[in-house]
């Protein structure tokens, strides 16, 4: 069974990373065809629509992998700061000098929104909404109301976004560093403060 | 003068949105050239190193008419949290929605951080450095020490970088008016403890 799904997630692996590296339009068949090693057959025969499937199971490949990371370092730690604090560095690592995320091709794909079709632009969507789901959870879970809890996962989420923009224009793990060293002086006011909202 | 600079600003402002939509490896010159509606010898008296030097110029458009944006909002308000919040509203309406964020094609650039030379990662980085550097000097004026200072100008940035991924994936202006609506409570208990820092 695991050698029947190889091919499969040796061609997910690499379309994710090309499409992080050079965009969904960046990005044909061949190239990845041509990266992966693997026969155009094969590719069309776990992806018999092409590119924007594969795009698809890229994303949501993304998505599991990025909720699994971000539930390791919460379910760890019930103190909401650390466990803020904790995703954060690891993205420092991931996403710094040397870092190899390969499997991001998310934030590429999201933001060349015209060209990219309806499928795609709701798998992204999916995508951010079900991490936002855990971060809300966590939120919620240290006591905030809804709204306000919803209104930090927001705050939350795009800060590891840009943080990960940053950190790959600049080639440095710094810019996330910088983040996570402020989560406590950022959330922690909240934390006192949540009666006022709840 | 202004005849002569018209189809090179035209050159740069459909480079700029092609590039945002479709990422650096999507846009070749010919789409330039068939959406711009200018010739092509003129593309090349303009930019006669082509499609990186048009990269090049498009980026540091983004650059200056991002900085006057800034700059706009911050000039006007010598309350920190006013003017941090003021100028996620405007991004807000500029990145949600209906609204047409031509100028930007800097985040999609930047990370396709393989596929794309030297010379252009170093335009993204300078970019980010110059508007940082606007960040910085506003939280420096507002009483916090150099190195806080710095640490929050990139919170702040990644705020709004992450906010427009956002934004542009959901197609709505609601994640950055979320973010918004929490830098007070953000940036404020800051504030309030900045003797600790200075």
């Amino acid at each position: 069974m695991n050698d029947k799904l190889k091919p499969r997630d040796v061609l997910i692996e690499t379309a994710s990373r090309l499409f992080m590296l050079r965009g969904y339009c960046g990005v044909g068949l061949n190239d990845i065809i041509e990266e992966s090693g693997i026969p155009k057959g094969s590719l069309y025969h776990y992806f018999p629509e092409g590119k924007e499937q594969l795009a698809i199971a890229a994303i949501d490949n993304t998505k599991t992998l990025v909720m699994e990371d971000i539930k390791a370092v919460f379910d760890g730690r019930s103190n909401l700061i650390e466990a803020l604090q904790q995703y954060v560095y690891q993205l420092s690592r991931a996403f710094g000098e040397g870092g190899d995320p390969i499997g991001s091709p998310i934030g590429t794909i999201a933001r060349e929104k015209h060209s990219t079709s309806e499928p795609i632009c709701l798998a992204c969507e999916a995508t951010f909404n079900d991490w936002q789901a855990v971060y809300t959870q966590k939120f919620l879970q240290s006591g905030y109301a809804k709204e306000q809890a919803t209104s930090l996962a927001t705050v939350f989420h795009a800060l590891t976004e840009g943080g990960i923009l940053l950190a790959l224009t600049m080639k440095s793990g710094k810019p996330l560093e910088a983040i996570a060293a402020q989560i406590p002086s950022l959330f922690a006011k909240e934390l006192g403060e949540k009666y006022q909202f709840s």
